[in-house]
């Protein structure tokens, strides 16, 4: 062991946020480790993020009986998860009842599972704590599919959305490449990210040397042009006899507006019912007559755990496991963070973070990473990317369907 | 050897219509099939479907150096499909043609790999054969995700596109169910069908005794019936927290049209944008004012090789290798058919079908394989489900992607 415990004080473990296909991979790692590392202490889950323990609502996972390995299996947040922002560190009620709320458990290790909103919660908690006069060490576990918090080199749950982006978009691309001579000619896949390309670019990851299988990516960093990426379609469509464009949901026009907005009415004044990729598949069709299909990932992307990426798994646990070392050192609003050593054979370690640099930062995609022509990833893009969607580890089957069978869960009211 | 071989014809494969993940299975199956028993004969892959042959362009599978089994593991078309209508019988002219092109080569087997539509092209082939006096047996091969041709119990391709809606709508409903809490409460998820709800059916195959992760499915065999609907995504909603539901592109108004149509266009005179998913994601904001998502999986279902089911991969290839054996036999205008024998334990064996009670025919979901409520399917619809997703079959990963390496294809004008 390489630190000793002092006090036994229990822990505390919410999931926050978007969640990813490996977000219980975390899980995994700071339960299990905990338990290992503080025997004599136990550690909560809290039901649906910080509202949980709001509202007295706790799993103790003393009680759990299935193996936490299950954990590693399953999509989604297990404890469930939260959109919900805490209130400035005046607020005095609001965080004097939180502590009271911490207190009736003795929790003194708070473990905040999320992405950069998250990592404002666990700050505000951890500063709170402080001013006034809480014993908690709070300390995030990142996670975000976006890949968009600052410090860390990615972030577990961005290595499985886009190992899902680039295994479809080359799985569609062969479909259209047999069809095309007679039939569709384009083929659009919208994919998440409202500001950052991060997602999107790993549609790059299905091209290899000998083969093209993406044609175009749509980046938000990029502000979109009609004209150019219509005349872009065209020259695909010669040149291959096909297209294949992965876009970013968060495209922008010239002056900086969501290309497809959804606060758009229709002509009933109905909510508009289109996402990106009709709306670009509708252009295609207006200005280049091409047959075209499209599709929408939306949640598919970040929940198909059957298809995780294992450098994901690996980094997902190691996050969790490093959180309670960090705890256990006496550290308090932190974050484990994933420090790249080499690309080639790819090694990284974890190392840490200080929250006031990652709380409310987005780490868009860097220049270098972006085609001169604005629609592709440069070597140095893919090169920072495949190792991310390295290995598979696939889940139990039975049924037919991934078994995700997850755990017992022993709700506690405090 | 169960025949024996008198005439040293070659013989001629295509594939046709919408390609699904495990058409080069059967592909293998005819190949492979073919060249064990005729190993003095040659075997030719149209280009394009039937307009390979029309325009010249075959690939001579003799000069094929890597291995057939690549076949196996490859999503799409490899040698590429079409959608293509032959013209009546009466159409000597074309016909001839036809044969006169099969003739270079010395084309004796026809072999025709797709659904009805293809089902119908083999079948005027091998009329026009017998018509115009021309020595050729034309065996269709079946191949469909719609499972909507005649005669078989089931479709290969259909099986993997089962298996791809079962396992996206389980992980998606993992998804929802962690943040039902405080943001998305219904989903939606659009899958293909234009006429049969066989693909949105197996939405079902995500639940089992324990747990419900798909709570509505939408049918193009049921009208679609908005206040009911609405009524039952509360129900959900109130009882489980959250309601995801499984789309059938094909859904109809009481008045038999499709509820969303593609033909309308909007206020600017620009195509309609949207598909199914967000027109229902649309009601159920404007009426239920609940917060949801939609997805709209398109050719990703269809291509999904990385999550094809094993049985589906086994029966594609025996459909091909009897396609061989039926040609053998001497036959024409005649399909290798699936026969069930019994559900559990899943046995089938292939038999054969007359192309004249298939071509242009079409197989919806039978009513008692549709509960009451018309949103759900019954335990006899379960039951024929269950046995077509089963087994996986994963293909070789590289740079944390299928191989999919395909053959090398060498093309030949005729």
């Amino acid at each position: 062991m390489e630190y000793k415990i002092t006090v036994m004080k229990n822990a505390f473990y919410a999931q926050s946020g978007g969640v990813t296909s490996v977000i219980n991979c975390s899980a995994y790692g700071v339960i299990s480790k905990f338990k290992k590392d503080f025997s004599e202490s136990n550690i909560y889950a809290s039901k649906n993020g910080i509202v949980g323990l709001l509202e007295g609502e706790l799993y103790d996972l003393s009680e759990t009986k299935k193996p936490l390995h299950n954990l590693l299996d399953m999509p989604g947040g297990i404890f469930g998860s939260c959109r919900y922002k805490l209130p400035s560190l005046d607020d005095e009620t609001f965080y004097k009842n939180l502590f009271v709320q911490l207190e009736k458990i003795n929790i003194g290790y708070f473990f905040y599972n999320g992405g950069n909103d998250s990592a404002d919660t666990c700050l505000k908690v951890a500063k709170a704590a402080e001013k006034y006069g809480f014993d908690l060490k709070a300390i995030a576990v990142p996670k975000t599919i976006d890949n968009d918090l600052a410090v860390t080199d990615n972030c577990p749950g961005f290595g499985s959305v886009a190992k899902y982006v680039a295994i479809s978009a080359k799985e569609a691309s062969l479909d259209i490449k047999s069809m095309c001579k007679t039939s569709t000619k384009v083929f659009v896949l919208e994919v998440m990210g409202r500001h950052a390309g991060w997602i999107a670019a790993a549609g790059e990851l299905a091209n290899n040397n000998e083969q093209t299988f993406v044609h175009k990516i749509l980046l938000p960093e990029i502000s979109f042009d009609e004209e150019r990426f219509l005349r872009g379609v065209e020259q695909d469509v010669s040149e291959y006899g096909y297209s294949v464009i992965i876009a970013s949901e968060g495209l922008k026009n010239k002056n900086g507006e969501l290309y497809a907005s959804s606060k758009e009415k229709d002509s009933f004044g109905h909510s508009q019912l289109g996402g990106l990729a009709p709306k670009i598949a509708s252009l295609i069709t207006d200005k280049l007559n091409l047959k075209n299909h499209w599709s929408v990932a939306d949640y598919l992307q970040r929940s198909a755990r059957h298809i995780s990426s294992l450098t994901d798994i690996k980094q997902a646990v190691a996050v969790g496991e490093a959180a309670v070392k960090l705890a256990a050192e006496g550290k308090s609003g932190v974050m484990p963070i994933i420090k790249r050593i080499s690309n080639s054979p790819y090694e990284w370690v974890i190392s840490e973070g200080d929250l006031n640099q990652i709380a409310n930062k987005e780490k868009t995609l860097p220049k270098n990473f972006i085609s001169n022509d604005g629609f592709g990833i440069t070597e140095a893009g893919r090169n920072y990317l495949l190792p991310l969607i390295e290995g598979e580890s696939f889940p139990k089957f039975s049924n037919g369907t991934p078994l995700y069978e997850g755990l017992d869960l022993h709700l506690q009211k405090i």
